[in-house]
C-alpha cells in the first residue's frame, strides 16, 4: 500500500452507477480524489484541483471499486471441489468438515493467506466475510484482511445445534460469551475491518443463541449477516424447526436480527415469499445474490428483477466457495445470465437484469451497505479500480458502454491494473 | 508449429474419457505418440518405446485436445455486445449487419485473424465453423484456420430467403452454385482443413436450397451442420414455413441433411420434442450442446440427460459469439451448471450432468465426429493439450480428478503450456 498521498486525480476512461437504471460512461475523465473522498468526475479540471498529482491511466477502464457482500473465507480451499451436492448435503460433505480444521492456527495461516492474496488481486475493495466458530482463526483472517487494505466486516460464525460434534458451540451461553470476548478484541482492533454479528443460519442456531446475538448486536450496534431462503430442503427444515414463525425471516427478526435494529445482510433469498419480502423492505435488509452459489449447488434462481423492482437494497455476493470465482464482475454477468433463464423457464413477468442494473448491484447497491460506497459521485468515498480492457480485441469501434459489457462477461481476459480504497493504492 | 517429429512422449497427469460415466485419471503418465496416433498411456513405459524423445511436463495436466462442435468465426468482433436479445432479434440487429461486413476481404482479413489468434492460444483442437454467405472470405478463413494449426470443417453459409437484402443469396440456383464452386475450390486445397455443407437454419433456406444442398451434401459426401429447435419463436416459424413437417428436423431430413446420408451435427436441440429426438437417434445426428448461448440469448435449456441416457452423439460447441466465451472447458463448466438449474427449476426427472459426462462431450463425445478423436485410448489421433494449474493454490492434497473438475471450472486461471494436433505441436 502507498499510503503517502491521498489527494489526487485519477484520468481514464470512467464508468459508474447512478442509480439501478443509470449509468455515466464518460471518456478521457478525470476523477478528483480529495482525502480519500471523490469530489467529482470532470471532462475538464477545475483550476482548483489543477496543482494535484495526475495519474493519468490514459486509455484503462476506471469503475467504482467493487463489494463482495457475502463470502466464506475458510472454504477457499476447496473452491470448485466436489461441485455434485445440494445444500444441506454440500455442507455436511465439504463445508464443516473443512472448516473444523480452523481451530488449527497454523492451517488456518496458511489457508486464509491464500484466500487473502486471491482477494487482494481482484477487483473487490468491501466485503462482507464469514470465518468460522473459532475466534483466534477469525482474529488472524482479520489482521491479514486488514494489511490487505480492503474494507472488511468479519464474522466469527455461531452454531449451537444441529452441527457435527467437532464444528458445535457447547451451549448458547459459551458461543455468545466467546463472541463477546472476540467483539471486545477485534472492535477497535484494525483501520480496515470490523466485526460482524454472524449466525451461521437457523437451523444451526437455537432460539437461545439467536436472542443473545441480537443483545450483543444492539449493545455493540454492530451489523448482522446470515442466509435466508435459499434452498426448499433448508426451507422446509426451518419449518419444522421453528413451526410458529409466520415465515423463515421471522425468526431472525424475533430477535432484531433482521435489519430493523441494526443493519443486516441476508444471503440467497431464492425462496422469499410475499410475507418475508414485504419484512425484508420495511426493514432494509440488504440481500446478497450469489447467482453461482445458487447455481453450483442446485438452489434455484432468486426473484432479483423482483426486489429490484420493489426497492429494496441488492448487492452481489460471490459467496465463495458455493460459487468458485472471487470475481465480482463474474457476478454480474452470471446476474444477468441466470435473471435470463429465470425469465425464460419459469416467470415470464419478471424480465432479465440488465447491464446497467447488474453493475449497479455490484458496486453502489452492495457498496451502499459501508455508507457512501460505490460511485464517483461527489461526497463518496474514493474506492475504484483501473481495468485494462487491451486483449479484448475486435475490428469494431466500441462506445464505453460496448466496453464495460466485454469487461463484465469477459473479466478473466483483463487486467486488474490499479486498484483504490478510500483514496490509498493497494 | 514444428513438424519434424510425430512420434514421441509425452509425460505428466494424463487425464481422458473412456465412455460418458468413466474417465481415467493417471499420475506421472507416458502418453506414447507414433506418426501422430496414440500409442497408448503408461505408467511404466514399454521397452520399445524407451528411443523416443520424452517431453516431460512434470506437474501439469495432459488432457486429450478439446472439440468445439458449433461456432461462427465472423460473429467474434461482437462477442460480449449487445446481451440483451433473443435469437431473431439477435440475428437481425447484431448477427446480420455483421456477417454483411465479409464482403470485403479486408475486413474479413483483419476479424478473421483476430477470431484465429484466439482459437490457436485455447485448448480447442477441432472445431466445426459456421463462416458467411461469402465464398471468397470463407477461402480466407480456411487458409488461416490450416496455417493455425488446428483441424476444423468450415462452411459457407447459406440463406436465400427471410434475410436482409444485404445477406441474401440471390435464389437457391445461384446459392448452390456458388457454394458447388467453393467446394471444388476448397475439398482438397487444405491440409487440415475440409469444407462442410451449412444451410444457416430452415427461415433462411428454401426448399429449393435445401434440396439442392442434400444432392451437394451426397455427391461430394460432406457432412452437413445446422441449427435445430433452438427457440420457441424459431420452433414456431418453422412450423408455420413448413406445415406439413412433423418436426422441425424431418425439413433437413426430406432433404438429406439430417444425419442419414451424410454425418451431421445439429447446433442446440433445446426444444426437440420425442419425434425429433427419436429421429436423430435413429440417423446418428451429432448434437451441439452450447448452454453458454443458450443462457445469453435466454433459448433455454436443452434435455442434456435425455439424450445422454439415450446414447445419442453428444458434442460441445461454444457458439461463438452467442457464447462469448471460446473456452470448451467453460462449456463443460456451463453444461453441469445449467443442467442443475433444469433440474431444479423443469424437471427433476433428469439429474444433472456429472464431472465425466461434461468431459466426455467436450473430448471424446465431440471428437468422434471427426474420427477417433478425443481419447488417449490406443488407435486415437494424437491431440493433446498441456494445463499448468499451479496458480490454484490450495493447502489441500488433490487427487487428479480433484483436479480436473478445478481446471473445468477455473479454466481461466489456467495456462495452456502445449497443444498437440494429429502429433505436431502447435
Amino acid at each position: 500500500m502507498k499510503k503517502e498521498n491521498t489527494s489526487f486525480i485519477l484520468k481514464g476512461n470512467v464508468c459508474y452507477s447512478k442509480s439501478p437504471k443509470e449509468a455515466a460512461f464518460i471518456k478521457d475523465a478525470c476523477i478528483v480524489c480529495s482525502d480519500g473522498i471523490c469530489g467529482g468526475v470532470y471532462k475538464t479540471l477545475p483550476e482548483k484541483y489543477k496543482t494535484l498529482p495526475l495519474i493519468d491511466h490514459r486509455d484503462a477502464l476506471i469503475i467504482p471499486g467493487l463489494t463482495d457482500l457475502h463470502l466464506h473465507a475458510p472454504q477457499y480451499p476447496f473452491r470448485a471441489l466436489g461441485m455434485d451436492l445440494e445444500l444441506l448435503e454440500w455442507l455436511n460433505t465439504n463445508t464443516f468438515p473443512e472448516e473444523a480444521k480452523y481451530i488449527d492456527l497454523e492451517y488456518a495461516g496458511k489457508a486464509y493467506t491464500m484466500f487473502v492474496e486471491d482477494i487482494k488481486k481482484g477487483a473487490t475493495t468491501r466485503a462482507c466475510v464469514f470465518a468460522t466458530i473459532h475466534a483466534e482463526a477469525t482474529k488472524l483472517l482479520m489482521e491479514l484482511l486488514d494489511k490487505s487494505g480492503i474494507c472488511a466486516y468479519v464474522g466469527k460464525v455461531n452454531m449451537d445445534r444441529n452441527s457435527p460434534e467437532y464444528l458445535c458451540e457447547a451451549s448458547a451461553a459459551d458461543s455468545a460469551q466467546d463472541t463477546a470476548s472476540w467483539i471486545e478484541d477485534t472492535l477497535h482492533g484494525y483501520e480496515r475491518i470490523k466485526p460482524i454479528i454472524t449466525p451461521r443460519f437457523v437451523p444451526t442456531c437455537s432460539n437461545e443463541l439467536l436472542e443473545r446475538l441480537g443483545t450483543l448486536a444492539k449493545n455493540y450496534h454492530l451489523p448482522v449477516q446470515s442466509h435466508l431462503s435459499e434452498n426448499p430442503g433448508e426451507v422446509a427444515w426451518v419449518k419444522e424447526l421453528v413451526p410458529d414463525a409466520a415465515f423463515y425471516g421471522e425468526v431472525y427478526d424475533r430477535y432484531g436480527l433482521f435489519g430493523k435494529e441494526v443493519p443486516a445482510i441476508m444471503a440467497h433469498c431464492v425462496y422469499s415469499d410475499e410475507k418475508e419480502t414485504e419484512r425484508m423492505l420495511q426493514n432494509g435488509v440488504y440481500i446478497a445474490h450469489c447467482p453461482q452459489s445458487n447455481t453450483n449447488i442446485a438452489s434455484g434462481i432468486a426473484p432479483i428483477r423482483r426486489y429490484l423492482d420493489m426497492g429494496m437494497h441488492i448487492g452481489l455476493g460471490t459467496d465463495v466457495v458455493d460459487g468458485y470465482s472471487t470475481s465480482i464482475l463474474r457476478a454480474m454477468a452470471d446476474t444477468i445470465q441466470v435473471s435470463k433463464l429465470r425469465w425464460r423457464l419459469c416467470d415470464h413477468t419478471l424480465k432479465p437484469v440488465s447491464l446497467e442494473e447488474a453493475f449497479y448491484m455490484g458496486t453502489k447497491g452492495g457498496g451502499s451497505f459501508f455508507g457512501k460506497v460505490g460511485s464517483f459521485e461527489e461526497g463518496y468515498r474514493f474506492d475504484a479500480v483501473v481495468v485494462e480492457d487491451s486483449d479484448l480485441v475486435t475490428p469494431r469501434l466500441l462506445t464505453l458502454r460496448d466496453r464495460l459489457e466485454r469487461v463484465v462477461y469477459m473479466s478473466e481476459n483483463c487486467k486488474i491494473k490499479a486498484k483504490y480504497v478510500d483514496g490509498v493504492q493497494l
